[in-house]
């Protein structure tokens, strides 16, 4: 008899994913650089921002006569924007994080860079403004005496750290929206 | 007879190079975005950044007592790093534009984007020191009458002016090392 047979093609089992039997996260792109958001680097960087910008936040606030000077001011409202968005960005990281999300969009990039380059800016111009004023009454005029010298002097450092953290933030995500 | 005949196949004369007859300038590549190194706008830039620092500069250095508050004197510091460096791209740019020569070159652009960064970061953090101390002068304590609170104002917003016109090429340069 010449009846048709079903011929039957061993087919190979599709190699399992690598790291996926072990609960291994899957391996990041080529071009998510530790620091950008969505990557345990950049989730470090805000979380540094948010913890720099809220004591320099409570320092400053603390001592009573920050009201009476402009700059003290200045830079109790930029740290909180600093603080308020940091946050909101370590908040979203740790999301992104948790579902193995990509955060790489243009959109969301730009966006990104835009409020890391504006709070960083006013956090810096706020930081300079009052290490100026606090080196001027702690070594020009040497008015310390009055003064809560000691508290001016941490919470403008604390302020520059936050800025020192927050500009890798801001360069980061320029140069990736640049080389999109 | 059946001997081969050259065949003649007229060939079109090469269009001529546009413009090269009357001696227009050749056609700039697509990336060179007017602001950045060797262009008209870069130019425009560098020259704008070298007179309000220059500006700032003798403003503050022609009033008597500049020299007893530290941050007036960092800002005499940072202006002249600025107008320096301005004065020296300005030259850069002049010569590039005579012999028509880019100046769009990895290492090239690398130096100019930190030298930028590190100049109008200088500048931006000098002018607002002295725009909290001038602010605090004039407005906080009301002490205008045996300072030069006008003298501190120009030269603090010449000095902001230099940083603004500062960050465009910084970010361009920036964004040109980013996307090369």
């Amino acid at each position: 008899m010449n009846a048709s047979q079903p011929a039957v093609h061993p087919v190979e089992a599709p190699p399992l994913r690598e790291g996926a039997m072990n609960n291994e996260p899957p391996r990041m792109r080529m071009k998510d650089t530790q620091g950008m958001p969505g990557t345990v680097g950049g989730l470090g960087l805000r979380l540094s921002q948010f913890v720099f910008s809220l004591v320099s936040l409570c320092v400053m606030v603390s001592t009573p006569d920050f009201n009476s000077v402009t700059a003290f001011n200045h830079l109790v409202v930029a740290v909180s924007l600093q603080n308020v968005w940091s946050l909101f960005l370590a908040i979203l990281d740790i999301y992104a994080l948790l579902v193995r999300r990509s955060l790489r969009n243009y959109l969301i990039t730009r966006v990104f860079a835009i409020g890391d380059g504006i709070t960083s800016t006013l956090t810096f111009a706020t930081a300079s403004a009052s290490a100026g004023i606090t080196v001027l009454v702690a070594n020009d005029l040497n008015k310390c005496a009055g003064n809560h010298c000691a508290s001016f002097e941490s919470a403008t450092a604390m302020a520059f750290l936050s800025w020192m953290v927050s500009l890798p933030s801001f360069l980061l995500n320029f140069w990736s929206l640049a080389s999109q």
